[in-house]
């Protein structure tokens, strides 16, 4: 599928993106910041949270142009102990409030061992995995969450009031791709449902529930008042422990930071949003080396489990990121020409030619 | 169904708890920390993981009896920094060294905002949620995991690679009861499929898996070479998150301790295990106050969702075991004949006569 798109060199396209955001009053660090989140998310393969949302989402160019982003919004230190902090985004690009928050994070646990950074009035964010992952280069196993849109039922009931809330956690590997884990708590994203509402298909049992909580397979009863299904489905195989575990990203996010939890913050009729950055310093716990060691041997382990009947392999996490990765820094990032029409829509507004594919 | 069962005066059964561990030689502050564990779990309705236990795991009275487990063993910090520890247990009862290593953790949140300790050569420890509740009083939300059973198979797999591992997060309340979350990472844990088996019964699809990987609702299959799915259950349903979260806690337990993961720990034939204990001190972020004011608000709110079609209404985490801590601290702790049986047994072993039914 990803080779009838358009690919784009994604040195260029990190130009482009750098040179939008400073088009549009954002300060070098930051649009560098933005540009980063983006871009990475893309080269990741997580193609739902980076250049696609850029010239369509509120939280990035179109809020940027209305003026409901504030681009020069500084991440501000509101509350602070030695391995502890909450920041105020103060509504800027929500790429910058949580690189900073995870720099903080990152900071502190180089001193103390530990470090964790509470965020609120940020935006979105993008990936999860692209704020986990830049505590790996310092050693360190990286930790992010954030509020999504209020799209999840609690168990038991009907409606919205769960947030489609995402963590992800990273830890360094040696020789092995880094262990990395990206995933909202809701069984499935909303990305899926419109794509099976496109096409016309049913969706499988335990995504999704219509308008009075019960178990539904047409995707067009969650548009009609039903609601993602947190992870699990079904109360019977387990779905309290997403509904916990979504509500666990609200209390260190929403919470913590003193902005509130996911119905809370969504009646805002807003798009502020909050997040949490952790780091935690391997070398407070033991050898570097040693840990690389082992985390290649569990991930070898866990590689060489038998398929399966019917099934390829096992694969782990962080696997497939690392292969999307190597695969679009060498050969350039696909876009969906949808993607390319909005981002060709924002250069004419802004002026700054998208640079052309390198393979279409 | 409780109400069939013998009902035990929760302060006579904890006398009798700890006079038991200290006539197996285990030091009084030692004692107390293991009858603290297992009587909390029984309080909570944890039933799975309270006194049941005592008299049958290798790892509590039979590893004592049978010098598999050390009572004078003394839990040792082995590597250390201001936010976090490593902590060796040495062999000896996992509710010791998991207790004093929570308490290291609180100690350093009480110091820096964040505490966070792994801990190897344990046992099993009991309920996760005991060591994150311990955080509550200290106006800190606890954190604890550890790695259970070999039981789980990674997703596109065959057989058992991954643990049984659980995971609790506790955070304070205010006038409602703290959240507490405490879950296995598989879709349910061994004891449902026991059940289901001893009654003839057939399970829910996306509980396990046969010996060649294949859905089945069969519960024999589980002995038969087969396994337990990840929380998601099926590929479409997101069992590679429920996958990702059981690496995550071995990673935290195991590979940061430095003992290992589920596959290579087990395959040792010992009940030694590692832990990972942490806590977050809310005054490193905000007011305690503000943060008790809106957990009631977003366990209010949550509670107020309209209940789906059928159903009766939405619970939050914490709740039920709430509920059950007060009934059973005034009528008593509800035992299973069965494990009445195995406890009078030990009774007469140890010589300690169990404590008379107040309610049967």
């Amino acid at each position: 599928m990803a080779d009838t798109y358009a690919r784009y060199d994604a040195g260029q396209i990190r130009a482009w993106t750098n040179a939008v955001f400073e088009k549009l009053s954002v300060p070098p660090q930051d649009a560098a910041a933005a540009t980063d989140a983006l871009v990475h998310a893309d080269l990741m393969g997580i193609d739902s949270h980076g250049l696609a949302r850029l010239a369509v989402l509120q939280s990035y160019a179109p809020g940027l142009q209305n003026g409901t982003v504030d681009p020069k919004a500084v991440p501000e230190v509101v509350h602070e102990a030695a391995s502890t902090a909450v920041m105020d985004g103060h509504g800027g690009l929500g790429a910058v409030a949580a690189t900073r928050a995870m720099e903080l994070a990152i900071a502190k646990a180089k001193k103390t061992g530990a470090g964790f950074v509470s965020v609120k009035n940020s935006k979105h964010y993008g990936a999860s995995s692209h704020y986990a992952a830049m505590a790996l280069e310092h050693g360190m196993i990286g930790l992010s969450m954030t509020i999504g849109g209020l799209g999840v039922v609690p168990t038991f009931g009907r409606g919205r009031r769960l947030g489609i809330n995402p963590m992800s956690v990273a830890a360094p590997g040696g020789d092995e791709p880094p262990f990395i884990l990206d995933i909202a708590t809701s069984v499935v994203a909303g990305g899926k449902l419109e794509l099976a509402k496109m096409r016309g298909q049913q969706v499988p049992t335990g995504w999704i529930v219509d308008a009075e909580g019960r178990p539904t397979n047409d995707p067009d009863d969650f548009w009609k008042g039903g609601a993602l299904l947190p992870l699990g489905g079904a109360p019977e195989t387990g779905s309290y422990k997403g509904y916990g575990l979504s509500v666990m990203i609200d209390i260190l996010c929403g919470v913590l930071s003193g902005m509130g939890f996911a119905a809370s913050i969504r009646e805002g009729r807003n798009d502020l949003t909050p997040h949490f950055q952790g780091a935690l310093l391997v070398e407070g716990f033991g050898s570097l080396e040693a840990f690389r060691a082992m985390m290649d041997n569990m991930v070898q382990t866990l590689r060489a489990t038998e398929p399966a009947a019917g099934a390829e392999r096992v694969l782990v996490h962080g696997e497939k990121e690392f292969a999307a990765q190597r695969d679009r820094e060498q050969n350039g990032i696909p876009y969906h020409p949808q993607v390319v029409g909005t981002l060709e829509k924002l250069a004419s507004e802004v002026g700054i030619p998208l640079p052309a594919p390198v393979k279409g």
